[in-house]
């Protein structure tokens, strides 16, 4: 038999579950790098490698495995990914693009440099107090605090209403930064040929740039726009995505999202763009903020499949794990439309009580046309277990039977 | 964390690997009794113990550590599959409604005197030209010859014209009974009361029946109806699936069949009626004749997922493997509802240029809509090494752009 295409991902969470799954389909395997035997990618079979994903010889070793290598995470450290392709492996997205996705504060420079809309923001060390009060004192209480790199799913970002709650988030700070492991690879363990100038010099130039403030934008909708780009060029976008934030986290979607078919357009046009301009290879998530005042403005890049790009299992003809597939293996595409009406997803959150969702889907009775999707994840409180998606038409009424799902499975 | 559901396979075919990325949505553990690691179930990811089904006390040590066994085929022995309930193992379909699905003389004899719809027939030991010929001198050439167990795909049936061709078909009959080996158990392997009297009596009575001799029906339409039903006695049917046989195997279908609502809620009710009758758990799969007069003739039928049945990954809000797991863990069945109007699907066939599927897939550009299932089998000319399906409204633009695909992928 011929040697399978292998895929290696870093990474081996409820993201690489599920492009596991899509793996099966195309008759390709998956290999990835786990840190544990009960990572939920491990548990749906995808061959593993165990170890740390900083250890730069263990993940070159891997990925000299694989005929690709692509990330569920952007954890990875910059220089890690740019030595793999100093070591001639196909890393996809490649480091320029990765620099997009790991460090906010570089995504929202680059961006604003090429002229692309995103809020007004600066950035500051943690000695630099007076940064965020100058510039509150020029835009207005409340801010918004973010961490540089690192923060998901709402966490490393703070909402800052007075100076009062400043001085605070920065004795904060101050302590955690003590006890913080944020990863980096020391610039000294490699040599520093490996990284591009104008990259180098932008880490240089902000080493000490921790966070980034910006303005408090008056958001009327969040959405996400999903697209994935091949090698030679072919992007391809989603529908638009409505995204629902709790405390910070999309815990609620629906597609399409409620948005006039102007601004739908206009929001794909930007992404296209920002795909093209970030030259991402493999898929691509836009979180992008839809003002009171009908503006579009970007908020976040995620290079990889996302928590709001999950219904496109269901409700698209080609879901965002296989697309991710495809396109980081330079594969034809498949098409990005809608095969049905209208989708809604809710994630599983681990509740209070600790219920184990597993233990309860066989009580389940009421719900038989939701798609259930579970991550083999022990139950804590606020986790991701898994998540529901509904599909059919009426967008309200699949949100309000995926939610009821998703909090009956947690026993709420 | 909680020990995992663990749902025993017997088999690990691609019926076992599609079963397995369902069993990764639902969150429970699908452990396969597989012959190789090549196998597709185990390259697919799923947890796999390595042997023999036969081996009766290999079967047991497997199922005891699964909290419900059931099956991707039905060559396991009656005798193994009851000696695994008499050790008190979940098995889902039972012995006795599995004896539907393994002994063809069987279920004739056994549907026909409920009084279903069979087509006349009668049975015959390799000694016993007279019984062919007498039957077609009672029901006219040509007559169909069947193995009544282990045939599939084509294999195993024979149209049989006239009294030169039943010579010939008695002689290779012989020759090939030489060379046969069928894996039923030794009848003194096993203790014989473990076998229920009736059964015991049906199967003595006819142990030397190899053959079903039947009429050679004037067919209109084949159409598969698949249902799941739970302990309970809860029972769903998908929407009737019409097949399109090509040297006596399914390679081509579409859903819903093109016959009459009232044709289609009688073909539903006659598998509800059949199905409990059966007392099947898990998934049946009833494949019935239309006649040119328009009447439902039982063909045979499958106590497990089936090949008219993968359109329903992509076509029906839960697809059958993942029906036939919540059925055999007696979970509340999802819904079997189509959420588009049509689907067609047709197998990927190893060509006689022996093409790999997987080294043409980068090749496709033509068919973004369409959905592959690789199945990870090495090519051999007329095997199945996957399958495409395409979902939308035109039924037959579907098919015709499956049908391409599927050719495309294997060279021809």
């Amino acid at each position: 038999m011929n040697k399978p295409v292998r895929v290696g991902m870093v990474g081996a969470g409820q993201l690489a579950r599920m492009t596991h799954q899509a793996a099966v389909d195309l008759g390709i395997e998956l290999s990835v790098l786990a840190k544990s035997p009960s990572d939920p990618a491990v548990l749906a079979g995808a061959k593993a490698v165990f170890g740390d994903y900083q250890d730069v010889n263990l993940l070159l070793e891997f990925a000299k495995n694989c005929d690709v290598v692509t990330f569920d995470h952007e954890l990875v450290p910059y220089k890690a990914i740019h030595f793999l392709e100093e070591n001639s492996i196909k890393v996809r997205p490649g480091s320029a693009a990765f620099m997009y996705s790991q460090d906010k504060l570089y995504a929202r420079v680059k961006l604003q440099e090429a002229g692309f809309p995103v809020p007004a923001f600066t950035c500051m060390g943690e000695d630099d107090i007076n940064a965020i009060n100058s510039f509150a004192d020029k835009f207005s209480w409340p801010v918004v605090a973010k961490s540089r790199s690192g923060g998901y799913d709402g966490r490393g970002v703070w909402v800052i209403t007075n100076r009062e709650v400043a001085t605070e988030f920065f004795d904060n700070m101050k302590v955690r930064h003590g006890q913080s492991d944020e990863g980096h690879l020391d610039r000294n363990d490699q040599d520093q040929k490996v990284m591009p100038e104008e990259t180098e010099n932008f880490l240089t130039a902000n080493s000490k740039n921790r966070f980034i403030i910006e303005e408090h934008v008056d958001i009327a909708k969040e959405i996400a726009i999903l697209g994935v780009r091949r090698q030679n060029g072919q992007f391809l976008t989603y529908t638009p995505i409505e995204t629902i934030q709790q405390n910070g986290i999309c815990n609620e979607l629906f597609m399409p999202a409620d948005i006039s078919e102007t601004l739908a357009a206009d929001a794909k046009s930007l992404a296209a763009e920002i795909a093209r301009h970030v030259r991402v290879i493999g898929l691509i998530a836009i979180e992008m903020f839809i003002t009171t005042e009908g503006k579009l403005i970007i908020n976040e890049l995620a290079l990889r499949p996302h928590n709001s790009g999950h219904a496109t299992i269901e409700a698209s003809y080609t879901s965002q794990f296989q697309n991710h597939l495809r396109a980081v293996l330079d594969w034809p595409l498949g098409s990005v439309e809608m095969k049905v009406p209208s989708a809604a997803m809710v994630n599983i959150l681990g509740s209070k009580s600790l219920a184990d969702p597993m233990a309860r889907i066989a009580l389940l009775s009421d719900f038989p046309a939701i798609s259930v999707h579970m991550y083999a994840k022990e139950p804590v409180f606020g986790r991701k277990l898994g998540h529901v998606t509904a599909v059919g038409t009426d967008t309200k009424a699949l949100l309000g039977a995926a939610r009821q799902c998703a909090k009956q499975l947690v026993g709420e």
